[in-house]
């Protein structure tokens, strides 16, 4: 029989939707599904690693380098951040409720084979190298996306 | 004949956005479709009693409850919401128009039978507690999601 | 055989969401899907003519006329828009990239017959009217984007 599929694309940049893309994620894996996550515009974000990363970039790629954050956990809310209040009050309440904060969300996913996708054109886009993203995940594009989500159960754009 | 399914994850704590939800899911179900909300983080605030429920809670989630808007008629627009008047104009045109207002469109929505379903998790993290949430709904977690977007013909992302 | 079919329901106004949902419709379409877009809410204000057309309209829908953006090129980022600058950086960076803008990538849609709706209801709401937005597209409500997307591959709500 075949695996069912779920596909999501992430394209926000905020620590809480990133949170619900992983969980759904990271729970169609469990039940057996195989998972894409697409990450793509600010969605790239949950993949860049904590440390700066020397490379060579143009001006406006330098500049949309310094204005996002290094990786998932410098993601500010979708809602009451408050400038960056909430986002200590969500990590505050996971951790007193046991619940999985972001970045051990995304090991998890990657230990489950979920397979994680970097959208090669808005990286470009957003000056986003290679070796400022986390290791082992894949580079696509739209048409790999539209590929993997025709043939999906599941298909969400968060 | 099998019904057709559409699965709503409601994320978002929007006037508008959870407006066009429950239209999408009340249309479904007009359709005959069996039709899920499943209300996740900011979402949850669409299901929550207008009137203050008196509870026990810790200093966060007491914060969180305060901070949060109490009842989908209390949200605010997820654009041009100008501190409130882009939702009153949004309220006026609604009333002009004879479109439904969100409250009402809830009350329809289980009217129809759609399954409201508040995510547990997300509830534990914001600290809401079920008697401070609508009667008649349904309480579970991601898997329960999933096991009804597996078989969704309509499944989406709010 | 029958074609595969993508729906997009483009409800937000932010230039670099609907420039994600234009991509993947132009994408969808070249893989031969039949594809349509249901822009709601704010997602109307991508098929805004960019000229001002004169017409009668009440006091709030010619508030909401004036406060929201004419036409694609006019609209904001859903992050770091900094009241206009990351707007100007993005469009400065598709340029460098050779990547396409969002009024053009509304072309190629056309041009591949992508079906463009404009929801009437929100359209009442909003009070805009038909010879304000683009020229041939189509007008409907949420009962035939349900027709569409329950034969869906791709449904998503961007």
């Amino acid at each position: 029989m075949e695996k069912k599929k779920t596909t999501i694309v992430l394209f926000s940049g905020d620590y809480d939707k990133a949170m619900a893309a992983y969980i759904i994620a990271n729970g169609a894996a469990a039940y057996d599904h195989e998972v894409t996550i697409f990450h793509t515009f600010w969605g790239l974000n949950t993949l860049r690693k904590e440390q700066l990363v020397p490379v060579k970039k143009g001006f406006m790629e330098k500049m949309f380098g310094k204005m996002m954050p290094r990786g998932a956990d410098k993601m500010g809310l979708s809602k009451m951040n408050f400038a960056g209040m909430g986002q200590k009050m969500i990590k505050e309440v996971i951790k007193k409720h046991n619940a999985v904060p972001l970045p051990q969300l995304i090991e998890m996913a990657q230990e489950q084979d979920v397979k994680l996708v970097a959208c090669t054109m808005t990286m470009d886009l957003l000056g986003l190298q290679e070796k400022e993203l986390l290791d082992n995940i894949d580079y696509a594009g739209v048409a790999a996306y539209l590929a993997d989500a025709e043939e999906g159960n599941v298909n969400l754009f968060i």
